[in-house]
């Protein structure tokens, strides 16, 4: 009993503020070639994959930062990306910054098929940072004012065998939105990451801790979930500031498969057996055998701490 | 600013099915006192502490596993256990089998205050196992079978300047346990655990796994809610089966700062600063801030996996 899907997770290393899209595409071209020439039937590409990490930079008028933001796509400079998914047949996740016809920012992921067609879309719901200027910051991290949360919930879909959820970045670390995904069946989790190798706010935090726990996140949440996940990072040293790399390829026991060892354009692939999953989701994972959501409701009906009065100072 | 509370984690090594409860009490208080000469405020003893795990014994008659249960609480071979704690002004957390007045049985964990008086009690929602004799098994695990799942939510209790939080074993794998805690403010949860150490299904599962597995679902949940988790272990071989030690007390950035090293009954102790909780509750798990409840639904209302139409076959 199999059900392979062979998949390529393609680092890319630091984006400059001058680079163009066209030359960001034409990297990631260059690595959906290399999966293809590996086997690969799918590529997951990294968050904002086109532009350097720009929630980094303040700007007061916010209009002034659309020209981060992508208002067709495929468009004339991402194109050939579409084009050699075609030519290829491969299919891939892609993360970009979203400005809808209607003047709505998102922070946003596609899924497109081996024939070039959107096939899925994502918008990014935990945005982590803040809306203003923060002096007491070392690097500002504004994806709270560049984008609005997003409006779609946490979709699946069925592409390449697989029933397939993704997340942006900061998502990775919240288990209710792998149970959302997981609750509609998804064994395999795809998403794109920037994530700075300092804490930004300049509270201390040793660096090895930023790696430490974007793994644990996705390790645990694959293990408590019993799916696949592939989490992409870009990587490097954009405009002065470190992000770390450890793209990975996690198994449903939460171990994981393969691992980036750079912080520069770096493809890894394993060909993962979508039925591990399985063995989780049909044991100590039934979630119909054992949740018990009559005692989950403070996940929904509240937001924010509330403490209860038997535990009042 | 710190805010200190000496914890002690009480391993326990196998309790075999003819100990009585005195002896296992009285085992119990030896670490209790070793506890306080290492100047603890606080022990976590294990689930079912007071016994052998008897969920591995089938019998038909359900009336005739009563034996394992505890009808009052303390009892006159648990007292002593209470009056050690009010000499030596320690609060402990203690797992045992419980049986009602009412004649309902529950797998329960107590809170008892540096008095000796009882300020807290949880009963295990998430009941591992199954029902019925399953002959394929190598052993059985018939926890569904002999306790109902707990009715009494995830509670919270302020008790040494913490608010304290209980779960017992199989919770620690399930998120929504740690986040209806700390929806309540927990910085400080504490568990039992009997995790034997092969996968008793008879399925194949690396050794190593399970041990993975404990550690693994303990430091993320501790991370992705920003408290302190304490995990106590029944270790050893019991009958014959073999159960996981790897009690560990972890700090509220996922990492394990003190691990038992045996299989035996073993004290770890750590001074945990329970501030330490503040960092991720004020910033990257700040819940008001961040989460987005308006997308969970699914985690409430749906206990198992719904596919969704787009997803389907």
């Amino acid at each position: 009993m199999s059900r392979i899907l062979n998949i390529g997770a393609a680092q890319m290393g630091p984006i400059q503020p001058d680079e163009s899209r066209a030359s960001a595409v034409a990297r990631l071209v260059a690595m959906m070639r290399e999966a293809k020439g590996r086997g690969c039937d799918f590529v997951v590409f990294t968050e904002l994959a086109l532009t350097t990490f720009f929630p980094r930079y303040y700007e007061e008028d916010r209009a002034k930062m659309d020209h981060w933001f992508e208002r067709e796509m495929p468009g004339p400079e991402t194109r050939f990306l579409f084009e050699t998914a075609d030519e290829l047949n491969i299919g891939f996740y892609l993360g970009y910054a979203e400005l809808t016809p209607e003047g709505r920012h998102f922070n946003t992921a596609i899924l497109v098929d081996g024939n070039g067609k959107i096939t899925g879309k994502y918008r990014k719901i935990h945005l982590p940072g803040h809306a203003d200027h923060d002096e007491s910051r070392i690097v500002q991290h504004l994806e709270k004012r560049y984008f609005e949360p997003g409006d779609m919930g946490f979709p699946v879909y069925r592409q390449n065998d697989a029933i397939m959820g993704m997340l942006i970045c900061n998502d990775r670390r919240w288990p209710e939105a792998y149970r959302v995904l997981t609750l509609q069946g998804a064994d395999l989790v795809v998403l794109g990451y920037n994530t700075p190798d300092i804490n930004t706010t300049g509270l201390y935090e040793p660096s090895y801790l930023r790696s430490y726990h974007n793994h644990l996140s996705m390790t645990a949440n694959a293990y408590m979930n019993s799916c696949w996940v592939v989490g992409t990072a870009k990587a490097g040293v954009e405009d002065g500031c470190g992000l770390i790399g450890g793209s990975c390829i996690i198994q449903p026991s939460g171990e994981i498969v393969t691992q980036a060892t750079t912080v520069e354009d770096e493809l890894i692939t394993f060909a993962c057996d979508l039925d591990m999953a399985k063995l989780g989701k049909e044991t100590i994972f039934n979630y119909a055998k054992h949740r018990r959501v009559e005692h989950y409701g403070r996940i929904t009906s509240q937001t924010g701490v509330e403490i209860a009065d038997q535990a009042a100072e």
